[in-house]
């Protein structure tokens, strides 16, 4: 049960076998710190490189291929006071021939600002955007990127996700919440980045705001049972991840994992688990930006079984 | 401003140029009743037909192709005191692998049978089942196929969904509910049906609870300003809803009509409505289970500008 | 075996229960024109209306729903000497970012004018284009657009197609090929138009050579087996057709339609098929243009056993 | 120029930064062999591992990233007399329904012998199938994974692919063949493996006929010039590769990719392209299987301007 301070000193672009830069036990708790998905720190500075730079991987002792890791988020939180986003919907999140008429030769590498006030909990348009004026939104911390090494000795790109986790950009990854990766090198080698201040359901502008962050979770470890896919629970949910194109196959891939989580879990007969998801599922779209889109299955919890 | 008392003895499997049922003017009411989506009525005799016969069509007297109806849902509540529904998950709604394993074969045609309690605003499962016992959740009563006739002379099956509305089986559908429909006929024609007794996102399982609606509606109409897919709104939301195929498709529609909603509506630009659907945007599966999948891009009123 | 001349003097948009204009028998053969995509008659005269006007509907006497259609198509060729396309790639058809640098909104009307040589087999820009010239392509006449009346009591648009045929725009429409459709509606009503003198496959500009065509074809009429989706067979192919989208959705259509095909009629093991389909099948893309998409699976006749 | 002959003692099951197992001048000739997609080697030995082994990879003196990496594929032979295959038709390129019924559970993991005959130029079932009997097809030996170390220090498994090639499963990449590769590390790195004695379009039972591989191949250099996405080229055509879920992004991918070949090398206007891609286009489907799918878009070399 040790809390371990993590500065780091290096970043990845990817997931895969790195060298730990820690070895931690299930139970520990790691309190460190994110840099912004362009690299830069909280001061500001660039000391990492696009896409999603990751700090760890942490190595989880005890953790070999088919583990379970349990991962719970602490406290997340931007520790600088601006973050950027783009503003301009992409091409892709809306109808081809609307695509044709978006700004994007001109603008798909503008960005806005915004400032951050963490203790009046919002976040607003440095620069007043015509009838938005200084558009204020309620801040949502969140982790973009994160998750293990990937499966076969595959090092993936921080830009996509899959089973291991990855850019998944779901906003219902944030404090509290309590994920469950599979694992699949020793180690798992968990890696964190990707802030987000907040970000609206899909990222369909192709960022959240993207920020800075103070990170601290709590590792566990059960022996076998590794998810087919990312699994969660809040206090009011349990749910599962997929991450594919199109969406459409993501949401295939959550659906099953669920249903999956439900028969092994819970002990739901196929019948049982198909009245769950098919009469008191919900479903949050991750995002439809990054190559591997996310939909998320979600049972809420007064709906289980005892 | 009239109320209208009408009891239907016919239903139709399209929507498209039918002889209207009643005429009636911008400012009126309808109440009417609806039989399930497989045809059964609130005394559980068949009196209509698969899939999802509708009530009407109503001829909206003024209306004209290129303007836009207005229908506010008054009242939405089931007549009866049972509802059926699927019991197993549809196969394209899971990993193909996992569909070869669903008992679908033998299962495709069972239904279970739920107990509806208006008052207690509850409903149940008739039988109980496993572990799931006798399964209760809160009814959500909302209408699963509604619309008007579809544009260009055609008939659409009320399987399926399009721009002039038709199965969207999307929860948001219920009362409190405005919803704004392009015009393609004279009159509009109006139709509406397949209640449920609630569903959960995406209606995965190919139904919600079916059963037989009281059913209360005011119209209004927009000369011009057909919107291009149905958008809707209520005390919360505004929201966009795209019918198509895959999810992604029916995404790109739901948040192409929500731009030009902004723009046209709300005076932003491409780029605050950008920022708007990016960083206080979110989506609802409503199904991906018809023909057409159904997405839907609400904005909360309280980011709106006034 | 009558062959009738038949001169239409109206058109439909839509596949449905239009009333006949003529009553024909299994065996008979039909001698007509069409007018091209536009509404163009082999005068140029503007004679119909968008999209892809049919001439028919052929009642075929005997035609029961659940029967198949059998059209075998004996002769396709343009009438008239010049046909127009679209310049352009649709929107759709490229990257979502390409596509935002698409001349689009200034082109998305722009035609081009093709001379079509039927002695010389052969269709020329008619304006020469830069570094193409007068680009010239060898005539391949098909047709874009043909079918039966709909299920389940609807008209749907010849801009889309179905189990019922329509808008497929697909190559391998063209003289020799026999067809064979499901009769949903009494008599079938078989309808035909949207000649192209050839076509890309994919129709990527959304376009083929519109233009207008003497059309002859001839009749026949198995009773029961309806077919899920258009077949065909020419000499050298069966083949099996798909309309829907994405094109996953469409493959998987035909492809199941082929081993439906193989099982019922040449009497193959869901295994043998397979190996059928999967050894020595082939794909073609009908069209990726259109509301729903077209693939079609073939199996050279040379493999299938005797 | 030299011709090199390399014997490989182990493989690769991703495309990444592997250390070079021989460094080669462009215009250099390797003769090689392959194993299978089991890892099985031409005397049935196991000596690789799942999924789809490669030979190599390569170093090519003086590629670097952003130059284009060419591969002629000299000769490409069978070097033992069986393969393996599936004879099932996979759960995803079917209706979902039908998926239901296959009979996949039982069947998953079985597989066929082939005999492959070089001298006669066929491949036939070592066990007579039903009404198939010793089903015979003509050879068509193909590569189907191969490609460059994936950019941004990924390591990339050879079960997918990507702009760096990968499992593609495509039936042109055959002896006579040349490739364009975009190369993103030093030395490009380029591998070889998973022959095909044949396969159907789109891979469709999820294997070819799998066999060991005689292989010998050229490359050469192109400084600059590094394609979006894998071109080639034979006698006939020359065609660009996209791969990605679903289908039509894979042939978004091709269709862009080909403009792109088109503007940049053959000096032609987005329209000229657009009407060569529109009026002679030919679309092939790779696979529908992998993670990734393919397409490919190609044009006649007799259509293209001198």
């Amino acid at each position: 049960m040790t809390i371990h301070q993590f500065r780091p000193d290096h970043y990845h672009q990817t997931l895969g076998r790195h060298p730990a830069v820690l070895r931690i036990r299930p139970g520990d708790t790691v309190v460190t710190t994110t840099i912004d998905a362009g690299g830069n720190d909280m001061h500001g500075a660039r000391v990492g490189e696009r896409p999603n730079p990751q700090t760890g991987p942490f190595f989880i002792e005890g953790a070999e291929p088919g583990d379970t890791l349990v991962v719970h988020f602490d406290r997340l939180a931007p520790n600088r006071a601006t973050g950027w986003a783009r503003p301009l919907l992409a091409p892709n999140v809306v109808e081809p021939e609307v695509a044709t008429a978006l700004p994007w030769q001109e603008q798909q590498r503008a960005y806005v600002e915004w400032r951050i006030d963490v203790g009046a909990g919002t976040a607003s348009l440095a620069e007043p955007e015509g009838r938005l004026g200084d558009f204020t939104l309620p801040l949502e911390p969140m982790l973009g990127c994160f998750g293990v090494a990937a499966p076969g000795g595959q090092a993936i790109s921080t830009a996509t996700s899959g089973p291991h986790g990855g850019n998944m950009d779901y906003r219902g990854f944030k404090e509290g919440a309590t994920v469950y990766l599979p694992v699949f090198e020793p180690g798992a080698l968990f890696c964190v980045g990707d802030g987000h201040a907040l970000q609206g359901d899909g990222e369909m502008t192709g960022t959240g705001i993207e920020t800075s962050f103070d990170v601290q979770f709590t590792v566990g470890l059960r022996k076998g049972g590794a998810p087919g896919w990312p699994r969660g629970e809040n206090r009011d949910y349990i749910f599962a991840v997929g991450n594919a194109r199109p969406l459409d196959q993501a949401a295939q891939h959550a659906t099953s994992e669920m249903l999956r989580w439900l028969q092994a879990d819970y002990g739901l007969s196929v019948r049982e688990a198909s009245l769950l998801i098919g009469y008191c599922g919900e479903y949050d779209l991750g995002n439809m930006y990054d190559p591997a889109y996310t939909m998320v299955c979600k049972i809420p919890r007064r709906a289980l079984p005892r």
